[in-house]
């Protein structure tokens, strides 16, 4: 038999500990995972008996240890993911022995999504190997996770963890700097704070709000970003959309104390980045893909909502 | 043969008008499409060829007029839908013309996107009758429709297109009062507005804000908005996920104009509605419900992503 490729060290078999367990043993890692409750452990163990089943038969056979200390967890790692509770001090406590604990040149990511790497990595002596992993709960479902470097990150940490992650499926994002909220906490909060104005406006009811995302703009974004959704909403692509309709989308805004997004350098921006991606050529075609998709995402959900019905009146 | 239970005027035949002959063409309905323009009309007729064989057999099997007066598309209507360019003037004098030559009592819909009912109906004869329905584009493909009243407009005109619309199966949404932008593109424009606010600020390239949303919450958006998606994120529903992590939302939050939505009435509202669509007993069943569509979700997305890399390379 021989040695697994990689080692991970999973600090904190909660909710998001349990689920990062199942992404690793995508790739047949040997997982460590450690709690200081031996009752989260004991969790985690029944939990992952039958979520990597359902995961793939790789995944079914992973070889997972369930430890009592950080030492013995971190033995032999390649990787370490941290989900311990957002408290700074603590967090900083253990970084210091995992620091000392794991060995040199291993990186060292938190799940964290409150706190910043700046504060959580400052001062540390193997700073250059810690940053922010933050997954999208539960990562085993959702595959996005953003990858937040402190000032002190090494590239080269960066580039091991997004390959890990890019080999367990998973979709890594980078900021160029760390902005709290990270970016998809941000993106929601913009568009839940505008829907909750609405319902204190008396606009709308709630679920009229939801159903406007879930049977409208969620269906194109299950495929394809805003700025690509635009892209396709016009003829020239994202330039021509920002030149015929941003002034819709800047009468919209709500936020005062900076200038409007459509008059700085970021329509510009987008207009060249979508370029990169997609060439104009290929618009329409994309157009016709995405609708197709639309429509199977449709039929999926016909069935969804069926099967949601079903089982609850049981 | 028997007469059609429903003859559809639709005025306008370029992109919206020949999509919503697709959807009204579900329900059997005989259509009547109005364009000034003899060149539209043909590539309506040439497109919906296609488009109704793909959408169901009574679909392909419509009866479809194409007509070159107004009066004539109007001729027997028991519901007209207007798409004429956003031209305030151009379309109130439409709309002198419409309240003329249809039969009292039977709605009249416009499809605008950029103008408010108040502007557009104001002082005809037949105010009451007359509504936007603004559908998402195209909506034979994305099923939401935001039905926008006047402040003349009738009940009885308002439940009829909410009972013909849903026939066709397209999901309504109500607002309780006029406002611009409705709700979708409110919603979309704070999401783009933080997004290109990010680009500028250097926080994160373009592609990197797209592949969160379409790899991260647009997987939830697609089957959940985005108050069930909080209602699901917390054991006590929203009002929980509202007293826990409300106070993040809040302090992302750029609009300084007015109080934080956290702060009002508004939160409470959210979580009484929640607990009226899902009673606090389900909320783990459909916790599970939503990683089981999410899962079956990305393996369509892996399969689509294939044939479109496979079609953009012939």
């Amino acid at each position: 038999m021989t040695a697994p490729l990689h080692t991970i060290a999973i600090i904190g078999s909660g909710l998001i500990g349990r689920s990062w367990a199942a992404v690793f043993a995508r790739v047949g890692a040997r997982i460590q995972l450690y709690d200081p409750s031996q009752q989260a452990l004991a969790d985690a163990r029944r939990w992952l008996g039958e979520a990597l089943v359902a995961e793939s038969p790789l995944a079914a056979a992973a070889d997972i240890g369930f430890c009592s200390t950080v030492a013995e967890a971190v033995e032999g790692a390649t990787h370490v993911q941290e989900n311990a509770p957002e408290i700074l001090t603590a967090k900083r406590a253990l970084y210091r022995d995992l620091d000392r604990l794991v060995a040199p040149g291993v990186p060292i990511c938190s799940s964290t999504s409150a706190l910043l790497p700046s504060a959580l990595f400052e001062g540390l002596e193997g700073a250059s190997r810690f940053l922010v992993a933050h997954p999208t709960n539960p990562p085993h479902v959702i595959p996005v996770v953003e990858i937040v470097p402190s000032p002190w990150t090494s590239d080269e940490a960066i580039a091991a963890v997004e390959v890990l992650l890019s080999q367990c499926g998973q979709e890594t994002v980078r900021l160029l700097r760390e902005v709290s909220g990270f970016l998809l906490n941000r993106l929601q909060a913009a568009l839940v704070n505008e829907a909750l104005r609405l319902v204190e406006e008396d606009v709308a009811v709630p679920d009229d709000l939801d159903k406007v995302i879930r049977s409208g703009l969620g269906l194109r974004w299950a495929f394809i970003g805003p700025f690509e959704t635009m892209d396709l909403n016009a003829r020239g692509g994202f330039k021509d959309y920002a030149e015929r309709l941003g002034g819709v989308h800047a009468a919209l805004d709500r936020v005062t104390s900076s200038p409007s997004p459509w008059d700085g350098a970021a329509p510009a921006a987008v207009g060249q980045a979508r370029r990169q991606v997609l060439p104009a050529a290929q618009i329409a075609a994309r157009q016709q893909w995405r609708d197709r998709q639309i429509v199977a995402l449709r039929a999926l959900k016909a069935s969804a909502e069926r099967d949601f019905l079903k089982e609850s009146q049981i």
